[in-house]
């Protein structure tokens, strides 16, 4: 986390997209947009389900995990009691001047509708957000870059609304929560896959939904009961769907597909790769689709966010736990912004290479989104 | 892993309890014991329940994840085609000698019956495993040392059992699966940690029973499919449990606590910490009842056994990880004895300084179960 302080920068970066050769290219991977209201999305939403919410609420079935006041937000970026910054184009955008980011991916969202069992009252949902996403916020600025919110309980809804919505120049991944009845290995979501992989777009998947409706409980040992708990389980959950997507051999069988993880610590890559190397050695006789070793897969096919960045108490190790994890490949800068734990570009990786810092601010995104 | 070749080490260590100055204490803190036969507990069982076994097995509902033939042994430790080598005392003890092993922690177990939905059928058959391994196995040999194993399901019968057998002079432990309805810090099991703090016995968690019968899905995003995402996943379940005993204040409620974690892999250990450690600056006031920084009360509460071993690519890193994780307070080593995986302790650590491999090989333990 960034603690609260400066809360906007104005120094080291350049805003806007007119770089000079010195100015770091930077890539922001979580900004989180959203309605100010529910009733935002009225006018994408057939009339059955605006009665229904209307009637019965949102009731996507999400547990209370009560963590930072004002939605979990840094206080000191609203603009006045009712404006929260996420909910703001303009905030946005001068956060985006203040802190030189040259682009910066939407990332929403309607997370809970995962979690209703549903599956066309969730598709519509998503749907309407969509809209509402490429209305509201894509037009409105050059750097925003959008996903497409899907509910994947009905696998060939969500490939529809993937194909009508992927081949948007400013659309460049599918967003989904880390939330699941299954690892996102398993074959019920193959067809959403091969549709990402034939468009191009990323697959990014973000703490949101656990233990909801109908997903699994958040940790595998049940349901947690506090909010530091809870962050805690973001790193299991990640770490679940990635040893489910190297053995059932998704990236074999889908070679140009990416998965994004973000939001989900990073502290366990380096050991989790070491565990599934050794382990592919003696046991891949249990997976043969498995044909590469799966830090290989990992290096080509996943990427990670920075944010929250680790914190070891001496600070020089997080340079070992970078060179660990290949973050020169494979992490992305993310600020999470507006939330409380944002980590500001200025703020972070502070002890760096110039290089590194480069690929993990903004090469690896333009590449992995073939931004530019 | 330690790969097949040399079965059993005849180099390198001195066997039994005559140890010189020079010999390196070794306390194996995971040694799998078990039945021949469901029989052999028909002695300790009631009637009842011998009859239920035998019309419709033990049926406790785990799922098979098929891993290596022979129930995922190393087929070169048995003797003959029908000696299971976790089944016949006189080949524990040939291991013993061969290898140093000083003292060695029997593990068992009856691991599913934490998972069948009946409270008293399983503690009864917890109770005949644990009297059968009192007269069969902790009699027979100076160095064994035994576990209680307990059905958690009803907490009030398992603390019964605790302190039935809990002042036994060999009995240092109970023993859990990893596999489990809530996290381990919740409240339900409080009268379980209460008796064993009590006693002075440490917890012991192992993987087993994840998913199984009435327990949560094995990791957090649901059900995996293939054997090498559950040892994936057994470092995940190790974290819930980890977060929930720091967050719901077990060890501020329980201070003279030990909890061990064995099998669980490690990589996890340093990073977990930093994230629970820089979590608590921000978020205490969500958990006052934590008053010390999580990282404190793991170098005094929590244990981790060695087995598997972290294989980094580049082996010098693993002095890196082990700094990391404090292994010189924090793990001991566990062989694993006798499955196709196990660490012999001359193939693990062998790059380790010489006083790290005795905190690590004997006094870790020592400490922890009060030897000597």
């Amino acid at each position: 986390m960034t603690m609260v302080g400066s809360a906007i920068s104005t120094t080291g970066h350049q805003g806007g997209n007119q770089r000079g050769p010195e100015k770091l290219l930077i890539v922001d991977c979580d900004i989180h947009e959203g309605t100010r209201s529910q009733k935002d999305l009225y006018p994408y939403l057939p009339q059955v389900y605006r009665d229904q919410i209307e009637d019965f609420g949102i009731s996507f079935g999400g547990l209370t995990y009560p963590s930072i006041a004002k939605g979990a937000t840094r206080h000191d970026l609203w603009r006045d009691e009712k404006t929260h910054p996420g909910t703001d184009v303009e905030l946005v955008r001068e956060f985006f001047d203040a802190n030189g980011i040259d682009y910066g991916v939407l990332t929403g969202g309607p997370y809970g509708a995962v979690a209703h069992p549903d599956a066309d009252f969730c598709a519509a949902y998503c749907r309407a957000f969509n809209e509402w996403e490429v209305d509201t916020w894509i037009s409105a600025d050059e750097r925003f870059r959008g996903s497409i919110h899907i509910a994947p309980q009905d696998p060939m809804l969500a490939v529809q609304e993937i194909e009508r919505l992927g081949t948007h120049p400013k659309i460049v991944q599918v967003m989904l929560p880390a939330g699941a009845r299954f690892p996102y290995g398993n074959r019920f979501y193959h067809p959403i896959w091969e549709a990402a992989e034939t468009l191009g777009l990323v697959i990014c998947v973000h703490p949101s939904a656990e233990g909801a409706g109908i997903n699994s409980p958040p940790t595998a040992a049940g349901y947690c009961t506090y909010y530091p708990e809870m962050r805690a389980a973001w790193a299991q959950i990640a770490q679940a769907h990635l040893a489910s997507l190297i053995y059932e051999g998704v990236f074999a069988k889908f070679p140009r597909l990416k998965f994004l993880f973000i939001e989900h610590d990073t502290f366990w890559v380096p050991g989790l790769l070491w565990r599934m190397d050794a382990d592919w050695k003696g046991l891949r006789f249990r997976v043969p689709w498995v044909e590469e070793k799966p830090s290989d897969y990992v290096l080509r096919n996943v990427r990670f966010g920075s944010q929250p960045i680790p914190e070891p108490p001496n600070p020089e190790d997080l340079l070992t736990h970078l060179k660990w994890m290949h973050a020169d490949q494979t992490m992305v800068y993310c600020s999470d912004y507006p939330h409380w734990d944002m980590d500001l570009p200025t703020k972070i990786l502070s002890g760096v290479s110039p290089e590194l810092k480069r690929r993990i601010f903004g090469e690896n995104a333009r590449e992995l989104y073939r931004l530019l």
